[in-house]
């Protein structure tokens, strides 16, 4: 059986010169690969004690939303200013060029529910810190953050000490 | 049981005056409501001859890629300008202020492929138009639209005629 590193391309020069991107959609665009891929994500939670699943937009929600859906757990958006109708709170992130905004609704997340925080990818780890931010100002208990790929060069887990983070496969000496 | 219709919400005036928009984040954030969601989607595609899901950025993944899961079969995202690294078409859409472009990889679709297509909304029709473009310029024949919602009053089945379209909820007279 193939491995979930097999799945993912690696495309040199992208989308700057000189950066790796890990490209996911080889592995979604095989039944296989995407299986494969959820069910390690399921793996990963069905031990755990939690009651909500968090991701963010775009490629939060390609994992989060089958992960809930298999495990029958709710799922939360978090999205870019502007998008989601309801009372949202936000808060301010750094992006590579300038600074970023996430909202989650303030509805989304309950005092002390437990949540697991899906993602694609941890890089710096700042998209990450802020959703975190999110979860606790609305009461919720971050217990587990997974992501699918981890580039291990940018350090991302270190700004995460105390949490429990796992990924699914890792780059490093990029 | 409760119907699907129920656990969407409706926000009058988002995102300007005068329009009611259908929240489906309620709907997410229910562990069965998501259930039920993702289940009568499969009820929409289990006999049907086809070879690939197809998804638009950031809302078709919601409910594409648990169908694609739940019913083993690939994943396709297609997105906006600049996101997907590998060699891609694009096509112009309209939106209502100015032109959107969406981008699909190259080697997505395969000629011959039979394509469903899936999306939270279907309103005017632009966007779904301009995916059933790239699919065909791949060489993909699309065999079903399956949306989340339909907003009738916005005529977007005219557009599709000659396709199989379907919708889970729908809403007339806003």
């Amino acid at each position: 059986m193939k491995k979930l590193k097999e799945y993912i391309r690696s495309i040199p020069d992208f989308p700057e010169q000189g950066i790796i991107f890990r490209d996911i959609t080889s592995m979604l665009q095989d039944a296989d690969g995407l299986a494969l891929a959820v069910n390690k994500l399921r793996d990963e939670v069905k031990d755990l004690d939690y009651d909500i699943i968090v991701g963010p937009e775009s490629r939060g929600f390609i994992f989060g939303v089958p992960l809930a859906y298999a495990e029958h757990k709710p799922f939360i958006p978090i999205r870019k200013k502007g998008k989601l109708p309801c009372e949202t709170i936000s808060v301010e992130y750094d992006l590579e060029y300038g600074k970023g905004i996430l909202e989650i609704h303030k509805d989304a997340v309950s005092p002390g529910q437990r949540v697991v925080i899906v993602d694609d990818l941890i890089a710096t780890g700042g998209t990450t810190q802020a959703m975190i931010k999110l979860i606790e100002q609305l009461g919720g208990v971050v217990v587990k953050l997974c992501f699918m790929i981890e580039l291990k060069d940018l350090k991302g887990r270190d700004k995460l000490k105390g949490y429990s983070v796992s990924s699914l496969v890792s780059y490093e000496d990029d």
